[in-house]
């Protein structure tokens, strides 16, 4: 079918203004938060409904084209990057939320749903959604689901997968898939863990069950100031190991703390080598019994300085600042590159160090900012675009700190997913026979491959000619790995 | 290959008293706990170690034979029964804690270490393994994860599969799959949870890595009679709606207080129509203050009497009585059946309400126990298996509470898993898409479906069999199903 007679099918059965075709109109689609990455698609489509959807990949499953589906496009791995013969689905207008059951503590909801507008709905009732992804005003929860987004809560609430119910789903040949329950456990295989995290290589979400909590009567939050990076991540072990399950246990390195106190002045000790932040909710008497708890492990763990908010005011500024992190590298560099991997634990101090050679290395600085509770790391690459050569330069060396956080047992992302950005990675993540399997599975909901092809699973060919240029694990080969 | 040469080929891998062909042999492995239905496999293979593992099921893919995978033979719904023309691959002598990480707070254990091993070897750093079947003296981890299993504290900590991080899984071709990883999330699809609850159909797992937890500082316990179940179930609600989340939140109907009273003497009251086990654990102060809070609710929602355990001896016989409430059955009635399905709490007193009045349709008695906090039912139909036809009408009863469950916008199974007994309600819970999904993901691990075939997921003509006597949701042949 050529390009034009697409348009007309699309027109067809959509509003006129629902369907883009010229370069102006598919600009804005071009990207999603991983802009280093653009690319048009031939088609941008925007149905209002389930039903429209539906037609739409009966036409793209009998033409054979390939379809990227899009929630706000926040997402930093170019899951949402557009094929250049492919649609573009975004799922914006899809933005209701069509019930709060507050008896049953869930809301059900389309997958345009902005995630902060959930909880902003759900307040009313006392409830709100948990996972707070730092773009959660922007983010939809659609794409939560097909990231599996955390957020600094996510170590006590856990990801999206743990808080999401049931999902209807379209497969590509537009078929209606239910699945989940409002139960605990869900019979047969976990699809709706499989489809969590999928980044959009299943189906396409039309509907999700969320679940809500209580809104916590009490939080309250814990700054400690340390003089050595190491002692701040004993103290994250610490906590862990005596039973605490913070609501948001956080790092940032002295760099991070410059350019955050620089920007926005949240309070944080300008001296530190590092800081943690340590929040706790729950009851009145349950937040003040553990926050000296918290306080008394700080203590022993060496902390030069333990400041708890005095008010709400005051926790706000502290966690502004957390989350300015990111704008702040904005500030003290041109460009910067956010990386997303996990490490265990007990690994953060040799990581960092690691980290803090290669920075020499290259000859790139790097801001350290992580949810240090759930190991999941964020290291910022700072570089100039516009020198030459600076870009590679900070791919390669993200490229070595996911390399890093594999070889200690850890993962190449935490929470921002695959992508376009990762797939090397993969090919060191995974061996042969997971990867053939990551395609059987593929090939179970999608035979030809429609739904977002060459995301997040790398293809056998891109691992051999990776692994031409990278060997797999060989440890004389790679010399300045950490041994762990 | 006929039997002789498959005996053969077993003993040239396997020592002599590891491979089993004799029907004496063979009898204790004719059933799970599902022991209505018995099938003597055609061999038994008690392999040691993975590299016999992998030979067998070589042998077993070359010659297309049928493999079911047996951990302790505890399992409540058949998915351990063995196939006439297969083999029974008995775990058992994989049962090694190969390692105990105290800072990572992991254990990295062998199939068919015994579930309540994990938290004894952990005892002496503090730590313990969460979710806890009634079955953990004796279940196997391997067991657990293959059915997803729950237990008392899953309200709380989670199902098995929010408890383990990593996997080894054998394909059966014999390649080894090693999937998630030690941090909060893995990349590529979440074969982790596919695996978890995929009754041995997908591959063979050889080795676990499980999260441990701190052993809380305390636990206490709170038990309150009610007059009335409804206000019993409302309780239950209330308490999950004030944002405490319970270590654990069990109830009991009449019947099963005086089965339990006049087997173990728990304490319970002995007049209530329904009694609430609550549980609080955590440190000293959170506990006492959250027991508190359980009080007062409880005296809110209608309790008659509300008792706080005097002391932990007390605490343990208030959890005795629950936990001897199935062999209280055996006590009252020569046979009965467990069920397991689950409910959106706000059913809980319509479902129970239908469940009694399919009792004196059918002419039979059920105590009913359950897991209150998710919503998670266990009737016990009484029956005995002596008086001709009442099997089938117990089988008949237990099939309509599962349909019921599914129409209450619930699940057939909350943790004993689909086996072979909830067959036929997979064709109610699913419609043609989702089966057809399931068959597909079965085939992109097992395309020759050698593993547990015949369980779990139903095939297409059974459940047009099925459906050709038992219409699907139809409300006009259903007259009698609740309309929530």
């Amino acid at each position: 079918m050529r390009h034009a007679n697409l348009v007309e099918s699309f027109q067809s059965i959509l509003p006129t203004e629902s369907v883009l075709y010229e370069t102006e109109d598919l600009k804005p689609y071009e990207c999603d938060g991983l802009s280093a990455y653009r690319q048009l698609p031939m088609i941008a489509v925007l149905p209002g409904n389930e039903a429209e959807i539906i037609e739409i990949l009966k036409i793209c499953e009998a033409e054979k084209i390939p379809v990227v589906a899009r929630g706000a496009g926040t997402g930093l791995s170019g899951g949402a990057l557009p094929h250049a013969d492919g649609v573009l689905l975004s799922l914006a207008k899809l933005n209701e939320i069509l019930e709060i059951d507050p008896v049953a503590c869930t809301a059900r909801v389309q997958p345009g749903v902005r995630n902060l507008a959930i909880s902003e709905a759900a307040e009313a009732y006392g409830l709100y959604y948990a996972p707070d992804p730092s773009s959660q005003i922007a983010c939809t929860i659609g794409g939560n689901v097909a990231e599996n987004s955390g957020g600094v809560h996510c170590l006590k609430y856990g990801l999206t997968v743990h808080n999401i119910l049931k999902l209807r789903v379209l497969t590509i040949e537009g078929d209606v898939l239910e699945i989940g329950s409002e139960a605990l456990d869900s019979p047969g295989f976990d699809l709706l863990a499989l489809m969590s995290g999928s980044e959009g290589m299943l189906g396409i979400i039309t509907e999700i069950t969320v679940k809500l909590l209580p809104i916590p009567e009490a939080a309250q939050l814990v700054m400690a100031a340390f003089d050595d990076i190491e002692k701040a991540g004993a103290a994250v072990a610490n906590i862990i190991r005596a039973g605490i399950v913070p609501a948001g246990l956080e790092m940032m390195d002295k760099m991070t703390i410059a350019a955050v106190e620089a920007f926005i002045h949240a309070g944080y000790d300008p001296d530190a080598a590092a800081i943690v932040l340590c929040e706790s909710d729950g009851s009145n008497e349950a937040v003040a019994e553990e926050i000296e708890k918290i306080r008394g492990i700080m203590r022993e763990s060496g902390a030069v300085r333990i400041d708890t908010a005095r008010g709400e005011a005051e926790r706000r500024r502290f966690w502004a600042g957390r989350k300015a992190a990111f704008p702040a590298a904005g500030r003290v560099s041109p460009d910067y590159y956010c990386m997303d991997g996990t490490i265990p634990r007990k690994h953060l101090a040799e990581v960092l160090r690691r980290i803090e050679d290669l920075s020499s290395e290259f000859g790139l600085r790097c801001m350290n900012v992580f949810h240090a509770g759930d190991g999941n790391l964020h290291p910022l690459i700072l570089y100039d675009a516009n020198r030459s050569g600076e870009l590679e330069k900070a791919e390669a060396f993200g490229a070595r700190i996911l390399e890093i956080c594999i070889e200690a047992g850890g993962s190449l992302t935490g929470e921002h997913g695959v992508g376009i950005e990762k797939l090397n990675q993969m090919c060191l993540q995974f061996g042969d026979a997971e990867r053939d399997l990551f395609h059987a599975v593929k090939a179970a909901f999608d035979p030809d491959s429609l739904l977002n092809p060459g995301k997040a699973i790398p293809s056998l060919h891109r691992c051999a000619e990776f692994g031409a240029m990278h060997v797999h694990r060989g440890d004389e080969q790679f010399p300045d790995l950490p041994r762990f």
